[in-house]
């Protein structure tokens, strides 16, 4: 059994930050699987495995190739069903649909504004000119520009996790009793922002950080190993 | 076997519309269980069961009797085992929690603002004199008020609701192939206002009306029966 996971870093390979490749990881670490990461730069990634998709995460498997967090995440489930589940069963697979698109629609899309100039600090110069112009068409703004004023756009963000706020008072992960790929799904948008960036996004002690906490504690602290910005 | 299911409706008693109501409305007939409903409006609903709980929907099965939702949808999972799961299994459960949060924080609470001036329409005279008050300390302004200007709030919703509008391209309902008590959560809420106000809320046609329309069917068009307002 080989498992390599490709993901994605800036100039320094050590720090891995995208927000799907943590899912993916969290993924491989729940189910108790030995693996490898390989971490490229933006302007390698397109060429990590161009048949089967041009964005990570990408899990080699053996003799598959699986492009996709969400993909990698039901073949891991598919294929080692006897280590612990991912899901919890197919109610909660299908529910986990929906808590990705609220991540990725309701969440994330805040948190890329408030982190997006700190990304591209920790680039290579190659890898700079590649990231910048894309988002700056889609923003309609330079990327200095679009993290201003992030403070004020704080509560925006509480207001947005509110709902995970709320179900922590009756469980202390979106799995219940213990974590699932829900959980790996939004957690991976925070360890993202962690690496990248020094702008803190929670208010300490509050039931969210308090679960962040919880999700770096895992697997002997294994997203904790790489210290936050 | 029993169940009688106490529900909330105004001067006419042929419209109840409680959006929780509704989620264990379809709790029921998602588990094949013939019940009865009792609809009563706002001030008796306090004297229906006060050792138990003091909101609707309450649930009285046999010897037992149940308040709040999700107690109820838990209940009806446990008690009858052998009929059609409403979490598909315990990872699903958990996530509805989470899906549960999001329904109240991110959809209802902008629900809310745009109808609560017609279900007050709906109440009878001292109906109505116990339902303003309360809610016009809440919101700061008049009922009247705070529906003003609802049309320039929909994009707010469609907002909120892009999560589920996502989802939509991958799967029909919440719960996968067939819909489970995470769909009827979110449900409860659109029939609550689609039985109480005429404000068209969902674009015709588009992924999340089609979802509700699909709700509305269910059942034999079970909640379709009672004739949008």
């Amino acid at each position: 059994m080989s498992l390599i996971l490709y993901e994605l870093c800036g100039a320094d390979t050590a720090r891995p930050f995208s927000p799907y490749a943590w899912r993916a990881r969290m993924a491989l670490k729940h189910k108790g699987l030995d693996f490898e990461t390989r971490a490229k730069p933006f302007t390698q990634i397109a060429s990590i495995a161009p048949e089967v998709g041009k964005t990570v995460p990408i899990l080699v498997d053996g003799d598959r190739t699986i492009c996709d967090s969400w993909a990698i995440a039901v073949h891991l489930e598919e294929t080692y069903p006897d280590r612990p589940s991912l899901f919890g069963g197919p109610g909660g697979m299908a529910a986990a649909k929906l808590i990705e698109s609220w991540v990725n629609a309701s969440v994330s899309a805040l948190i890329v504004r408030m982190i997006v100039k700190d990304i591209w600090d920790l680039l290579a110069p190659e890898d700079q000119a590649y990231f910048r112009p894309p988002r700056e068409q889609r923003f309609g703004m330079s990327l200095e520009e679009v993290q201003e004023g992030r403070e004020k756009r704080l509560s925006d963000l509480a207001t947005a996790l509110l709902p995970l706020h709320l179900m922590l008072k009756t469980q202390p992960f979106i799995g219940g009793d213990s974590p699932l790929q829900s959980d790996y799904m939004l957690f991976g948008t925070l360890q993202w922002a962690r690496i990248t960036s020094s702008f803190q996004l929670l208010e300490p002690g509050s039931p969210v950080a308090e679960w962040r906490e919880r999700c770096l504690d895992l697997f002997d602290g294994y997203a904790r190993a790489i210290p936050a910005a």
